[in-house]
């Protein structure tokens, strides 16, 4: 037996109305929740010249689907990810918009590949961005923004995973210093991996890797290993940005994780929902270039609900607000029950079956009766 | 002077928060009034393979911005209009689901080039179609949903252009036969070349230029123009379809309108809104392919808001609404603002500034003080 050919290329699909829906619902609920913050929405193109989606990363650029422009004669991509349009967004039309500066975005993303971990190559991005500040009152109010969001949206309770991405350079090059280059060191740390520490004669490294785990406990560990005090701030920090979330989320730290945290500064946070594998969300801190000799400092998370939406996240049940008007009813009384958020279906024939187009109710004579 | 590089490829653009946001509000008022009348939404994926989107028609593939799938192999394109993928939903994912399917829909297309008229290449695409049946309770439907939709989002009054793209056939076919390809001569009624017709021999057509304008001045024409009675089923049609929305639509007729229309089976229509020169949406009846020999029937609508919300549509002041909440503010207060509606701004240094954040209100002991 040959199989037909596939309708769609790998990685893009349709979603149908209880997926659609819900994707709707979950956005809305998203994006509300970050505009009662004050988090203004924007909404960049689906594509943009090569140049600004990846610049000259070479790890960026690997990853996006390009196309000649037959316009402009130069190369443009689909955006694999919103965040960076929003800082190009912040630092140009709104480059002088008072700071610190509150956006928000909600839209597909296209990846070149797609991952064995997630097969879609579209998926759903929704974020924010405070622009103007990567203060801890900045970092704060994100977290709390992205948790705010998520409990509107009905996921959760979720984990929340601090990392401080610069806390191996603060070490390094204050009481611990290290013989091999500090990206070296990152990694191995990142990699969880004691041999590899002792190899590189870093071993005075090695307590760092037992202050992961509960916020509380990875804490208390880090804490009786900055015996010099560099780390203070950061740990203050850290206690700063988790105290208004304490009882919504549950608190990790893992302070040398590394790992999709490459353009963050000092602080960032995984977000993960218990039972999905898969990384749901992330934020920190970084900097958006600003020509070539500036940068301005930011904070901000991105979410990708779509893996939580297959699951059943935003259903619900339609069939119960479902009303069939046969052949004839009146338009007036129709109206009204649209007013009321009722969906009706409408008779075009006699043909036409009220259960077979899904609707729980029909209008008799005196109104709604089941159907 | 040099002019600075653009920023973004011509024909694509940044949606400012005035504009993101509007955008956002007349999208949920128009899927939200689709929804009301049983129409389930669906997301096709931003790019398929060219066939699926484009076919065997070179009109429409010359119009596909194109790239090679590195993953495929394949040449895909980006949508240019959503219309056909809903199609392609209806007749394989819901192949089997009962008929009539009603399915909505809304988001970005892309085309190639981009018109003098509308600049941009990337806009909006909302709109409805009913699958199974393309019957004239199935088209006055299609209208009314559109007309409510359009209601809902605040766009309106609107113009509705009928016409009738098969009636230069059926009366070709019938009583006024001629000597050229039917297609010549829909050519020269649609320029309305009086003269043109002439040379063609057409001189009995030249009445139906006449039949153009007003709705009831024109349907008059028209039946006084068919004095076999081929054109009865038609005009009996069009009075059934308008019925339902005199005194919500100013309503127009130009029976041998084909620009547009070339899809069309029987019926067709323009939305214009007084005072906006282009075409705001349009829509009718029309014929989904089915494998290689079968066709099924359907009626729908699309359209295209972006031009009205660029001219203030969906727009509201947010700024009354807003309120700034100063360093040590209560978070249950903040929380219980953002409840009720509000946008909260929370201050994160003694910097920020209630006013220049674009708050009308700030926080002050006793609740809400203008700021």
């Amino acid at each position: 037996m040959t199989k037909a050919p596939a309708l769609l290329p790998e990685g893009l699909r349709d979603r149908l109305p209880a997926q659609a829906e819900a994707t709707s619902r979950v956005t809305r609920a998203l994006v509300d929740a970050m505009r009662a913050h004050g988090y203004g929405r924007v909404s960049p193109p689906l594509a943009e010249f090569r140049e600004t989606l990846g610049g000259d990363d070479d790890r960026l650029t690997r990853d996006l689907l390009r196309f000649t422009d037959p316009v402009s004669q130069r190369t443009l991509a689909l955006r694999p990810d919103i965040t960076r349009q929003v800082g190009r967004i912040a630092t140009s039309l709104l480059a002088g918009a008072p700071r610190p500066l509150r956006l928000c975005y909600a839209g597909q993303v296209v990846k070149l590949r797609a991952s064995q971990l997630r097969p879609a190559r579209e998926m759903l991005q929704v974020g924010a961005e405070l622009i103007g500040s990567d203060s801890v009152a900045a970092a704060r109010e994100i977290v709390t923004v992205a948790i705010d969001a998520l409990d509107a949206a009905g996921i959760g309770p979720v984990t929340i995973d601090f990392t401080l991405p610069d806390v191996v350079e603060l070490l390094a090059n204050g009481p611990l210093p290290v013989a091999v280059p500090v990206e070296e060191l990152q990694g191995e740390l990142d990699a969880k991996d004691a041999g590899a520490l002792a190899r590189l004669g870093a071993e005075a490294y090695l307590p760092l890797l037992r202050a992961t785990g509960p916020f509380d406990q990875a804490i208390a560990e880090l804490r009786a290993f900055d015996t010099t005090g560099v780390l203070d701030a950061r740990i203050e920090a850290l206690e700063a940005i988790a105290a208004p979330i304490r009882g919504r989320a549950t608190l990790t730290l893992d302070p040398t994780e590394r790992h999709g945290f490459a353009y963050q500064s000092w602080f960032g946070f995984s977000i993960f929902v218990p039972g999905q594998g898969d990384i749901i969300g992330r934020g920190g801190s970084y900097a958006i270039p600003v020509g070539e000799d500036r940068e301005e400092a930011a904070v901000g998370f991105s979410l990708y609900p779509d893996p939580l939406i297959d699951e059943g996240l935003g259903g619900e049940d339609d069939a119960e607000r479902r009303i069939f008007l046969p052949l004839g009813h009146d338009a007036a009384i129709a109206a009204g029950l649209r007013a009321d958020g009722w969906q009706t279906v409408a008779a075009l024939s006699d043909a036409d079956d009220a259960r077979a187009l899904g609707c729980g109710f029909t209008l008799g004579p005196d109104g709604p009766v089941e159907a």
